[in-house]
């Protein structure tokens, strides 16, 4: 059965507001997520919503799938108003839905390094967008998943999940310090490469081994010198121009495609 | 000699906030760039802005030496406060200092394509993110430019122009409807390149050859059937996972870094 609120001050509606906020996430442990593309995205791949919040009057038959659906499953359906849906997602024309997700598990015991050839890995990755970016970009390249390393933007926001495009429910994610992540990776099969431009090899043609784990580093100071040091294998792009760095999800995703004809060959 | 202003109502105050709207961009011709860094980037490319706006106190060598530049250009040097700097820009930590640019002549006809073995162009591209990031990678890969085809985002915008990290002052830059495109391309040297899922060829070891145009299409719709079937070639990348689709700018240079190997190796 629906609930209605029909009330600003109402607070689930501020309990919803609050999931904008990194910080509100984190404690909360769940995350907002706007639109029906993405809430069927989320279906598809076996997510279904604790609380689905819906705009009254904008019916659709795949919205009408998923309201039995999150009941079928013990949660909650909300229908409100179009301008407290705006308010709850802080956009003006805010989409007819949106659904909270308990965040998961993102620990690396979760990641079976032997299910694919190719993963991502990015570290002190600031912005949410490029985060969102390489997610699509491991669904593309049939990537294992991405491992944020250090202080990421947060995977969860509402932008990483947009610019995943629903790469975020079906690619596999993990957050790790340097610290845990390295002995993680030397415990077991993985060849770690890193987009650098020290001490580096031309990457069309490198020695690239599955698994591969690519590893770019944060947007404005790339990795640590000790970072790279520690990689398998460094690899460079050619830079013809002016600058010497390219966007870190486009740097990714060139090795990507590269690592994927050399592991992977169709 | 710097002007001071303090007053948030100040005219040239309204003027410069207005520029953050593509409307008034247009109507003035100009746009403002933020950050000394952006600041130097133009620079070294030959660009010195018409009225450069500083917060007070905030001293820097650069500064003062992009300060003497402006002046000796006939430019305004406008010293105000970090309040009404952040009130111009709209950013509540607002960089130390902006300058206002005439906007320049993007007309196809300033493109030389013998210039480079390799040009970027974009179709409907809505996101003035993708849209800097390509000019970004454009520069990278030693290209000649970016075309802009139909409406797109503003390459002005305080976005487009941060994502390009300073390469809309280095690489050229052109907009153009579909309809005066295609007959410019065809009038002389030129293969048209289009990313696709239809009719299409795998993109490693495609026949390229220079000068090469990629077009990549609008983030949520691809290319109209038309233009791709007006292309010389039709390439696709493989898509392992289960969407099938690249980020725009993510697909245009992945195609890009192909297509600089097999035109132009070093």
């Amino acid at each position: 059965m629906r609930k209605h609120i029909t009330g600003f001050s109402n607070p689930t509606v501020k309990y919803l507001r609050s999931l904008r906020d990194k910080k509100h996430r984190k404690r909360a442990g769940q995350f907002l997520v706007e639109g029906l593309r993405l809430l069927e995205d989320a279906r598809a791949s076996g997510r279904v919503p604790r609380t689905l919040v819906m705009a009254e009057g904008r019916e659709h038959p795949l919205l009408a799938r998923l309201e039995a659906e999150v009941l079928a499953g013990g949660g909650e359906v909300i229908a409100t108003t179009p301008d407290i849906l705006s308010k709850i997602t802080g956009k003006a024309n805010a989409q007819a839905v949106a659904g909270v997700f308990d965040e998961w598990d993102t620990a690396l015991s979760t990641l079976d390094r032997g299910a694919a050839p190719i993963w991502l890995a990015a570290q002190a990755l600031r912005d949410p967008g490029n985060l969102g970016t390489m997610l699509r970009t491991c669904d593309a390249v049939g990537a294992g998943g991405l491992v944020l390393i250090d202080d990421c933007a947060d995977p969860f926001s509402a932008e990483a999940v947009r610019a995943s495009m629903g790469a975020v429910f079906t690619v596999s994610l993990a957050q790790a310090r340097w610290e845990e992540f390295l002995p993680w990776l030397r415990g077991g099969e993985g060849q770690l490469v890193a987009a650098s431009l020290r001490d580096a090899v031309p990457y069309r043609g490198a020695a690239y081994r599955a698994p591969c784990f690519i590893l770019v580093g944060n947007e404005s100071q790339g990795l640590p010198e000790d970072y790279e040091a520690a990689c398998d294998l460094r690899v460079t792009m050619p830079m013809r121009g002016r600058a010497d760095s390219l966007n870190a999800a486009v740097a990714g995703a060139v090795l990507a495609y590269e690592v994927l004809a050399a592991v992977a060959p169709e």
